[in-house]
């Protein structure tokens, strides 16, 4: 698909964002006990049920494509279209009450993301980017496609990354160089950052420790705004790519980034 | 004042905080030039403007009140009553899009705090916090009273703090430790994480380098719902006090925080 991402795919990745919304957030700031085990807690099985949900979507609509999801293993994932889920991305921010936490799907062609969508449903705000289109963003019920705004050199930049416990080891170390460089580091933001970076409000995600489902559906979303997403050697993500992810709204303050990175 | 705080003084904050929203939300994620300097900024305009509009609405009604802001020198900090205003709080998520940004006022009886309101405009939520009143949280238009959860112990806690950045030196220290013994650090939430603590959604807010009006309204809103909110050695928060907070929903929870920030 080097043509522009059908619209029947872009309306079913946002049906499917939709029925996790309806799924999770009623579960959100409702009380959890201190004590709730992992795999039992209201996140959980929100988050499970939801998956769950869209991948009986998924087999019913398209029964050749394959499904990778953060809950249930991979089932087809070498087939040519393969789904990227993630129902709650933020999952800590969802349970202590906080709104920034989205849902994220993602459609892979031959393993090159063409389509993702972010869904903020306690914010009521999503971003939906597909080859071939303009990135567009919803907010207050409002669409209109945005743009990464130009930010040529780090010296500049707004970055944001979730955590600065995402980064261990020689990661910590080339996240403490990125940091020093930029303008204004910021931290938690989960999905929201690559949003905030598409709209043009903000130059730099620079992030570690994540899986597939928490980066793929961001790819389309940033390269249709003009930014570019890749992993900290520069390349595309697929999947076969690891833990890291850096995002760019200016392509020149990227490749700044990159070398940072890199060590240089 | 230790009679509960008369309705006229809520009222009056209330009335200033929507004041301070009408004037600076038209500023969110309007564009802003990558150059603009810090003293002719958006922001910058709309925090200036507010408070000065503030002050001249707390002149014509307490003209025998203090005054304290962040933008404008204080004027009468010694008198019994004195307000302290943040039109803006958390001014670099405001610059970058980020709707995690509020409005702090509150009032000062013989320097200590009686009554705080935290108001997020973008995220139309709201506490208030008053002496005498259990504490209220507006969100969606609906108005509840909250109350901070039990948490006997800091590692079954969920710990906010706005940026690991925030710490230098032996505070950097000391807010290891914390961050070490708690069960979930998150970070990015400037005065938000304090009214997710008030409401029962997280158990600790530990932070450094905040002035006096970063922190003065939040000390009512915790209180009133249950939790303590000290500097790091336990004392309560006047104008006198330092750049340290700590805010625990359990005081159980709160005195092994203060333990640890004091090094045993």
């Amino acid at each position: 698909m080097s043509d522009p991402c059908p619209a029947h795919f872009i309306d079913f990745a946002l049906s499917m964002a939709e029925v996790a919304t309806e799924i999770t957030l009623p579960y959100f700031r409702t009380p959890v006990a201190i004590d709730d085990k992992p795999d039992l807690s209201p996140v959980t099985i929100a988050d499970r049920s939801a998956e769950a949900k869209m991948r009986e979507m998924i087999r019913a609509a398209y029964p050749d494509h394959g499904i990778v999801g953060e809950e249930e293993g991979p089932e087809g994932n070498d087939r040519r279209f393969v789904w990227v889920l993630d129902p709650i991305d933020g999952t800590r921010r969802f349970i202590s009450g906080h709104p920034s936490f989205g849902t994220l799907v993602a459609l892979l062609e031959d393993g090159v993301p063409v389509l993702g969508v972010i869904n903020m449903p306690a914010l009521q705000e999503r971003w939906v980017g597909a080859r071939g289109h303009p990135t567009r963003h919803t907010s207050g019920g409002q669409t209109a496609t945005v743009q990464t705004r130009p930010c040529p050199q780090a010296a500049q930049a707004t970055l944001y990354a979730t955590s600065p416990l995402m980064f261990r080891g020689a990661a910590a170390k080339a996240f403490a160089r990125v940091q020093d460089a930029v303008k204004t580091p910021l931290f938690g933001t989960d999905c929201y950052g690559y949003g905030l970076l598409a709209s043009g409000f903000s130059d730099l995600v620079v992030e570690a420790d994540l899986g597939h489902y928490d980066y793929m559906a961001l790819v389309p979303i940033v390269e249709g705004a003009g930014g570019i997403v890749t992993d900290w050697q520069g390349k595309p993500l697929t999947l076969g790519s690891g833990d890291q992810v850096m995002a760019a709204g200016d392509a020149r303050c990227g490749q700044e980034i990159l070398a940072l990175l890199a060590g240089s």
